[in-house]
C-alpha cells in the first residue's frame, strides 16, 4: 500500500509512523484509517522491526476527525438503517488492530491530540507527550460520544473516575494533568520528545527477545478480560513450557550468567508459540 | 415523594441533593435510602437537570448507617432465613441505581464520610472533598463487611492494593490520602467546596450535549464489565450512527466551526438512543 | 511440613514468613514453592494468626527463579509434550494460593526482587519496600514471559500502561518508581522496613474482626472478575445478613458506642460464612 496520509520508516529495529497531514493538524480521515491499519500489519510482519513509534508531522499530533466537510464524515446521506460493516467506527478499526498487535507501540504526542487523536493512542503501550500539547475527549461538546473503543480502554488506563470527568466535561487539558492521571508516562520539551521516545524504543529493541515481548503483550492486554487469574496460569504454564526450552531462553539465561548482551535468534514471524489456538 | 431526610433543589441545570439529618451527622437510614433512590429517578427524568451534586447538611457528609438503635438496623429479629428481597443491602440499592444513572453525579464530601457514607459515593462520577474531612471503610472494625457493592466499585476507583489496605485496616484517613489515592479529584477549603463542585457542574451543564453525556456515562461504566474492546466497538458504531446524523451533532460541529457556544436541542427523556435494547 | 528454604514464626497475631536462602539471594526453587504454599495454608488455618508478613533473609528479597543449574529449572529433558499438571508454572501455584487466602498478606520487600521475586508479591494485599531495593519484571531479557499469573495481577495493581512499560523493557527499577506507580504503598529505610510492616500488621490484628477481614478479602479480589456490581450486591446482602446478627458485629458496634477497644470472638476456622457455597 502506498501511504499518502502517513509516513513510514524503519531503522535499527524501530519503525516510526508519522501522521502526515500537517496542514490539517493531521486530522483523521478514512484514508488515514486504512493506512494506519496497514502500517500496524507491516510492523507486526517485519522481523527487523521490534517496536514502533507513532507521532505527528508539524505542530500537531492529530486534531480529531476531519470536520472540513462539516458533519459529512459522520452523517451519511445514504440508507437510514445501521449496517454493522458499512457503519463500523473507523477509530475502532484502528484501535482493535492495535489491541491485537504483537509489537509494542509508543505514542509520541507532539502537539494537540483531541477526539480520535487521543483515543487512537489508548491501546498503544506507552504514551509520551510534549509540554504545551493540549489533549481532550471532546465528544460531548460536539453532540457525539467517545469512540475507538475508548469507553473500554480509557477507564483501564486512568481509572473510571478520571475517565468520567474528562468525558463528561469534554474539556481540553494539558500535559501535566495527563501525567498526573497516568495517561502519559512522561512530559518532554518539544524538541526532546522524539529522542525520548527513541531512547525508550531502543531499550526494548536492544535488550529483549521479540518473541517474549510479543507473547507478553498479548498476555497482558487479554488478561484484562479474564475473570480469574487461573486463566493466566494455564497460558503461563504453556508459554513457559514452549519458550524455556527454546533458543531465546537459552541465550537470555546464558548472556545473564556471562554478564554480556544477549542476541536473541527467534523471529516473531515464525517462532511465536500459539497459546490461543489462533487469534 | 416528600423528602424528610434529604433536600432537593434544582436550578440552572444543576440538581443539589443534600443529606439532611445534621443532628445525626446525616447517618443513613432506610428512609434516606428510599429518598435517595427517588432523587436519582428525579434527576434522570428531568430534562432541565443536566448534572447532580450530592452533599451533606452541617458539619458532616454521612456518618454511616445509623447505629442509634444499636445493631437493630442490621440484625433483624424476624425470620432466621435470608430473603434476597427483604434482606437486600440498602446501600447497594442506592449504588446500583446510581450505576444506571444517565446524568453525571458529583459528590461534594463536606465532612466525615464513613461506612455507607463513603461507599455510596463510589458510583458517582467525580468526588471532591473538604480539607479536614475524615473518611473510612470501617466495616472490619465493626464486625461487618464492605457493602453498597463497594467490593466491586472501590478496586476499580483506586486499585486493588489501596482498596485492600483501607478495607483490611478499617482505619480512618484524611483528605490528602484520599487525593493521593485517586479516591477524590481535589481537596478544597470547607467554605469553597460547594462552589468548586458547582463550577465543575456548570462546566458540564453549559458546554455539553445531555444526550452525549448520558450515552457516554452508560458506555464507560458498562464497559468495565466487558472482556474485549470489540464490545465497545459495536456500541460505538451504532451510537455514532444514531447521533452523528441527529441535531446535537449538527449543532455541536457547527458551533465549533463558528467558534460560538453550542445550544443542544436533544432531550434525554425522548432522544436517548437505546444501544442496549432496554436497560 | 518441615521448612528448609523458608522460616515461619508467629507471635501476637502476626505470622512472619522469611524466604531463607540468603546465600542465593533467596532464589526461588520448587522446594520453596511447596513450602510457601504450605505456609499460606498454615496462616489460614491458625486462628491465632490474623495477618502475615513475607520478607527475605539477608540483603535480598528474592532474586527470581534459581538459575544455578542454567536453564534446567525451565527446560525439562523429559517428554516434549506439554502436561498441564506436571508443567504447571510454580510461581502461579503460589499466587493462586495467595489469591484464595483468607488472611491479609503484607510483602516487606527488603532487597532485590526480580522475576518471580516480584510477581509472587502481586496477590499480596500490601507491599512495602526498602530504599535501594531493585525490582524488575525481567522476563523479556531472558527470552521468557511473565509468570505467576502476573499478566492478570500486574495491570490490576498498576494499570495496563505502567505494566506494559515494565514488561516490554524488562528493565530494573528502584523503590521510588515503584511507589509512584502504586506497586508499593511506602518506601522505608532498610532497618525500618520490618518495623513498618509490623506496625501495619498490628493495626489490622488489634482492631479488626478476623472474620470481617476474611470475607472482605474474598469479596474484593473476586469482584475484580465480576462484570456487574449486582454480583457484589447479592453477596453483600447475604454476608451482612449473616454477620450483622453474629457476635462480632454486636461487639464491634457496642465497643464503638462505648468508645473502647473491641474484642472479637468469632474464629475464621469455624465462623466464616460461606457466601460462595464452597471455594
Amino acid at each position: 500500500m502506498d501511504y499518502r496520509e502517513i509516513a513510514y520508516e524503519a531503522a535499527d529495529g524501530i519503525a516510526t509512523i508519522t501522521l502526515d497531514r500537517p496542514d490539517r493538524l493531521n486530522a483523521f480521515t478514512n484514508r488515514m484509517r486504512d493506512e494506519l491499519i496497514d502500517a500496524v500489519d507491516r510492523v507486526d510482519a517485519d522481523d527487523d522491526v521490534r517496536v514502533a513509534i507513532v507521532t505527528g508531522r508539524g505542530r500537531g499530533f492529530c486534531a480529531g476527525a476531519d470536520l472540513g466537510d462539516g458533519v459529512d464524515i459522520f452523517a451519511r446521506t445514504g440508507p437510514a438503517e445501521f449496517d454493522p460493516v458499512r457503519d463500523a467506527d473507523g477509530g475502532g478499526m484502528v484501535t482493535l488492530r492495535l489491541y491485537d498487535a504483537v509489537k509494542p507501540f509508543i505514542a509520541a504526542i507532539n502537539g494537540p491530540a483531541v477526539g480520535v487523536g487521543i483515543t487512537m493512542t489508548l491501546p498503544m503501550d506507552i504514551r509520551l507527550v510534549a509540554e504545551g500539547a493540549k489533549l481532550g475527549f471532546v465528544f460531548a461538546r460536539r453532540g457525539l460520544i467517545p469512540e475507538a473503543c475508548s469507553s473500554w480502554f480509557l477507564p483501564r488506563v486512568v481509572g473510571i473516575g478520571q475517565a468520567m470527568e474528562w468525558v463528561a466535561t469534554g474539556r481540553v487539558f494539558g500535559a501535566q494533568e495527563a501525567l498526573a492521571a497516568g495517561l502519559v508516562r512522561s512530559v518532554h520539551a518539544p524538541d526532546e520528545l522524539l529522542g525520548a521516545a527513541r531512547a525508550l524504543a531502543r531499550e526494548i529493541a536492544e535488550n529483549t527477545s521479540s518473541v517474549s515481548v510479543a507473547v507478553s503483550r498479548q498476555l497482558l492486554w487479554r488478561m484484562l478480560g479474564e475473570d480469574h487469574p487461573r486463566a493466566a496460569h494455564a497460558l503461563d504454564s504453556r508459554g513457559i513450557f514452549a519458550l524455556a526450552r527454546d533458543r531465546d531462553a537459552a541465550e537470555g539465561v546464558a548472556a545473564f550468567m556471562e554478564k554480556r548482551p544477549a542476541r536473541f535468534p527467534l523471529r516473531v514471524s515464525q517462532d511465536l508459540p500459539d497459546l490461543w489456538g489462533g487469534r
